[in-house]
């Protein structure tokens, strides 16, 4: 019997079969949904039912030293949640209440495991609705969207997850629990440490409880939108000038030729592969569908050869399941830049000529009216394809750095972005996240080695 | 000659007369627009013209082991940027350029001594606005507004300072220069450091340079709204309703009877004092006048008995200038509190009975949208007036804290609301606050013993 595993029934007598131990029991827990391989395997996991849980597991931990990866739903796309070998792996699965809606604030106090979309589908009842909306909102969890400050399709309309978080219930690394923020739309009383926890990816704290910031339900029904491109470049202006239009839309997606053909081949509905690029998205209010049909002029002026106006939502139902659509077809390897809104022409022209130079087809996705791209190659399964793919990828990193971009819009840096974090940051910008992550985590065990 | 003294030599060969000394001059720079008393004169006041004038100034103070504060225009609240006693006083109103104004993005990026009203003229030259719009608009400054995350009448429709910032370039305790941030509309790497610096008034690093958010000007003109109310309470009830309603307004301030008659008698313009509040508002866009009228009739369901819409704006005005009309009737003593936007009832009732409790009247204005309020107590000028005022704001603020609020919505914490931190904040959240300090200005040497 090894320290560990002496260590280990102590965590056992406290958490009872909230313990799982035992290589086939664990294997769920060991990975996100990005490529990341996990370097062993963990020695327990702890399926926690309450912040007291989540306390003492991480105050045995620290006090063993050894490193805790945090996972909510595991559908993270950059390798923050999987195991550490011979780590402990935090679930917060079976932390999925809601605690309260309070109509009257427009304010939920929700637990950190709870689905994304279960949360907004409660607000609804009382005529509310929770912005943030990843395309995995029925798989996610709320805790994972505040742990990576997910994105998603309502963005250009309502900001990302942090923009809905007022306060948090955070477990730092020794078992220290603490409060953040406060119910009040303002509030300016020392640091922002819910900001600084949101985003975080699981390496400063462990998320146990959030008040999140609710919005009313538009009235009327929502029209979907949509226009095809001879030119992903046309489309990229006609996108640039949406936003900055006087109608900017609840969504604003575009899909290219190649992945519009990749997501009809998995999730056949009759979309049209659209010879260049095809916006999808989404107006909302009394007057939806007079903004619907104003921003398809937009697009027409701007080279829409096809254009629509619907008032159902299939388009984006289309464009939700480009991530399974493209996993469906074995490795991914893809990237999530962003670039300022005027560059997306620009941006789209310069991945054209990267594909072209490399040989490798592209195909992207993107969360067009926040400038938010994901880029996927067609890569060879062998480890000569695979590299000559992340090459593709990097170039486009850095083409989009170039912009006045970042290499990360919403899925977060994890452990397979972690080389490019100096491309976007400077080296003190750097020392300064790693003092934080010294000052709040001394022994270095909450998702140690990735995010900063 | 002093230590202190030969070192100055070295930073003034450094600066020349960008560094002041002398009591009289360094006079206009060594405290803010409270009631906080500075404890004694500085040594030096740098006037820094240049980011490599910032860091010379604190490499020296640094190595100095000198404490320094920092300060725009000096309308702080709080007394964040009073001077210390053989401290040094950095000054950045010289550093006051916009540097640019990407319309096609939408962002200026802007020094930080630049008035705000200054930033917001040059953006409206493009069709564009800066949403933070601090009532001291006219004299505060840019870096002064993200240093303490400030608030003021467009927070209803906009939000707070921080939500209007992109980027910041800061300088750190011992001179390293940083960026954070990106001009990107998502941006997911790393911990949220914007965020951090700002409202950290001056205690983690100088910011030399934001990357700033603007949003198109409303088409049409705007309107402005007043409604009287018997009750302040029934107020607090109609704004309530105003938020939660269909059409939220740009604007939403509330001026109880007290303060309508002080801000008159120093600016009068014919303002009628209501019995109970009045309600002032704005309203913008095409719809605007529709908006106003809508409006004021939730006011006048929920008790007002005398309602308008205008299109000038001379009761936001007289609004604006509550401040100094309270400051020419000598020591004011107030508060920042915050509550959550359905305790606004709950909150003017309580601080009545405070009021009548302790014998001494209050005034209140509020940026009642955001549920932030200012309550000025009418003390005496000696000691014991001065120790019964506070015991009013003391219980005003454990008064906000009860209903789920906070002790300061938008004007900091500064020195004058350290003893209330421990009300709001658990000690863990102040230990892990200390902790950041320490390690991003280990010899605390950035406005030492203020903010947290």
């Amino acid at each position: 019997m090894t320290k560990h595993d002496a260590d280990l029934d102590e965590l056992r007598d406290r958490l009872g079969d909230r313990l799982l131990t035992g290589d086939e029991a664990m294997a769920p827990y060991t990975r996100d949904a990005s490529r990341a391989v996990p370097d062993g395997a963990p020695i327990a996991v702890v399926r926690a039912e309450s912040t007291a849980d989540v306390s003492a597991a991480l105050s045995w931990a620290h006090a063993a030293n050894i490193p805790v990866s945090v996972r909510g739903a595991g559908t993270g796309l950059a390798g923050g949640a999987n195991a550490y070998r011979g780590g402990l792996v935090l679930s917060l699965e079976r932390m999925n209440r809601v605690l309260d809606v309070d109509v009257a604030n427009r304010l939920a106090v929700v637990q950190p495991g709870l689905v994304t979309a279960q949360l907004d589908a409660r607000c609804r009842e009382h005529g509310l609705f929770f912005p943030p909306d990843p395309a995995s909102a029925r798989i996610c969890t709320v805790g994972g969207n505040i742990a990576t400050n997910a994105g998603g399709l309502r963005c250009v309309a309502h900001g990302v997850t942090a923009d809905s978080v007022a306060a948090l219930e955070v477990v730092l690394a020794d078992g220290r629990v603490m409060r953040t923020g406060a119910r009040t739309r303002k509030n300016v009383v020392g640091y922002d440490l819910t900001r600084l926890f949101i985003g975080s990816e699981g390496t400063l704290g462990v998320i146990t409880e959030a008040t999140v910031r609710l919005k009313p339900v538009p009235e009327g029904r929502p029209r979907t939108f949509r226009a095809s491109f001879a030119s992903v470049e046309d489309a990229g202006r006609a996108v640039t000038a949406i936003v900055n239009g006087p109608t900017p839309p609840e969504v604003l997606e575009l899909m290219d030729a190649l992945s519009v053909e990749i997501i009809e081949a998995y999730f056949p509905t009759g979309l049209e592969t659209p010879t260049g690029a095809m916006l999808v998205g989404q107006t909302v209010g009394p007057d939806a569908a007079a903004r619907a049909e104003a921003i398809t002029r937009v697009c027409a002026e701007h080279g829409a050869d096809d254009t629509g106006v619907s008032d159902t939502d299939a388009l984006l139902e289309a464009r939700r399941r480009s991530n399974p659509a493209l996993n469906a077809r074995g490795l991914k390897i893809s990237c999530d830049v962003g670039v300022p809104i005027a560059a997306l022409a620009d941006v789209f022209r310069g991945v054209a000529g990267i594909s072209a130079r490399h040989g490798l087809r592209v195909s992207t996705v993107a969360h067009a009216g926040d400038g938010n791209l994901h880029c996927t190659v067609e890569a060879e399964g062998s480890p000569a394809g695979i590299a000559a793919a992340d090459r593709v990828i990097d170039d486009i990193t850095r083409l989009a750095l170039a912009l006045g971009g970042t290499i990360s819009g919403e899925h977060g840096v994890g452990s397979l972005k972690l080389h490019e974090l100096p491309w976007q940051q400077d080296a003190v910008a750097l020392e300064v996240q790693r003092a934080i992550k010294a000052a709040l985590d001394p022994l270095g065990i909450l998702t140690p080695g990735r995010a900063v």
